[in-house]
């Protein structure tokens, strides 16, 4: 291996509006001589058709993409030990593939770019990949992040609201481990949750503010007390999955908040902040 | 109140790097009569240079800021409750600051501009002020949010790492927080911490993620096993803000991670993904 090592960027291009793009992220783009793009279904088809949008929209030459169809994958584990080996062997017929796409389509000292959903840092498998490629030691290559804009943030936008409350912690979890509990005293961010946990925690006095398709024309929020609009979102939910064939929702859930200013809250609760029902 | 009503943007830059700029950003900034800045002392000076740099490079034409001083904080309470109405009081005058500065320096149908650190959803006060003033029902407005990249992001991209790993949940944590104990099984991302809160966890097996001034020409990274880099992150840290008067730092710790691929990692373990120490 003493060619030129390959460049490989990882770009956060944020979860669905095209502006939340940020100019270090367009300045990567243009360095990057090919775009490689993972995925598989409905779902790959709209957020690759989002991809090249962004693409057609900043660079101003031809540029060349790269697509391969993604392995298929055990979901039907959902249990943590064997969730987690699911997940693993997954990622490794996805480091294979990726390590194809960077040894085959990149010569030496070219620059290849993945663009990553949201923000790379945040339930997305690209770093591992990278990792167990670089741990095979079969093509050499550096790599640099460019964060981005998650849906976290773009949820929390949309609602004009805080993520924590004043002095507390926030806790960003997968719906599979918030069935399995969660702890006291944070506000809940629930992501990857095909199976509309929060209608566990009705009764419990929560607020939630839900968002899908956040930042795409597409988009749907509600807000409310979780007791009052859990049969909505599951609705709405349901409907859209129908429509789309797919669908991506995130939510925030805080405990014993009476929501807004006004309404129904106590005077001296200014905990917290956020807007009223925009959904 | 039969005025037309004032326009409020909340804009998230990012948390140092002008590039983490969004597109969006850039947009709205593009649509502000006013821009208001509230800060005290060296740290104020830092941020602010900052503002000014990003508007000089985005704005053509000229454009109006209003500074404004913060208002004195206790910070001598530290205790939950304590601390979380010593906070509230500062806010409290924080809003009659703001509500001073829309009222009087906003026209009706002006539209003005608060440039928020990193991303307005993450341990910012200025959505819980605006809801406060909204409360009052003295000035009428409306209000926008424009997510923007955290710190928190920022800190994963330098690092090349992820926040969680494979289905786990990550716990996002005020240092004072951290201090009173965390949730199993989560990786954690402290923020806030005055007090090198990290040195309570030496011995536990950690690894960390750290950085400070992330995105600036200051920028410092160290990352390694906890027991290992503790005393050079102590001395680091001391250095710096000593240097500059103040200091921003983070960091992610990791509990029962052997590192980054290859090193000391035993097979098998290919759970989350990161660089090696880069600091
Ligand atoms: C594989 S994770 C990727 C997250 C991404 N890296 C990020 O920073 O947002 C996919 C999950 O992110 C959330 N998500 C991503 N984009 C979204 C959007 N536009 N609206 C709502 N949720 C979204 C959903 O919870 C979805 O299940
Ligand atoms: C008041 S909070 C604001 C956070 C901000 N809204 C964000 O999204 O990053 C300030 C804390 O953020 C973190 N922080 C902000 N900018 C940072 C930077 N450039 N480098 C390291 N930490 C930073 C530090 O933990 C600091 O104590």
């Amino acid at each position: 291996m003493s060619e030129a090592p390959r460049h490989i960027l990882v770009i956060g291009i944020g979860a669905g509006d095209p502006d939340h793009l940020t100019l270090a992220a367009v300045k990567a783009m243009r360095r990057a001589d090919v775009f490689f793009v993972l995925g598989k279904g409905a779902e790959k088809d709209a957020l690759t058709r989002l991809r090249r949008d962004i693409l057609d929209e900043h660079l101003t030459g031809p540029y060349r993409v790269v697509e391969a169809d993604d392995p298929w994958r055990d979901r039907t584990q959902r249990d943590g030990g064997r969730y987690a080996s699911a997940v693993h062997d997954w990622r490794h017929r996805r480091a294979d593939i990726c390590e194809r796409l960077i040894a085959d389509e990149l010569a030496p000292g070219e620059t290849g770019a993945f663009l990553v959903w949201g923000d790379p840092s945040l339930y997305d498998s690209t770093l591992a990949i990278l990792d167990d490629i670089r741990e095979r030691d079969t093509v050499a290559f550096d790599h640099e992040v460019i964060p981005g804009v998650s849906s976290v943030s773009a949820l929390a936008a949309r609602h004009r609201t805080t993520l924590n409350r004043v002095g507390r912690p926030v806790h960003i979890t997968p719906g599979r481990r918030l069935a399995q509990g969660y702890p006291e005293d944070c506000d809940l961010v629930v992501m990857l949750d095909g199976h509309e946990t929060f209608t566990h925690l009705v009764g419990g006095g929560w607020w939630i503010h839900w968002g899908a398709y956040i930042g795409t024309p597409d988009e749907i929020l509600v807000s409310g007390p979780l007791d009052e609009v859990a049969d909505r979102i599951g609705r709405l939910r349901a409907e859209a999955r129908e429509r789309h064939g797919w669908i991506m929702d995130t939510y925030l859930l805080r405990q014993g908040w009476d929501g807004p200013q006004g309404a129904s809250r106590p005077a001296g609760s200014a905990d917290g902040s956020a807007d009223g029902p925009l959904g």
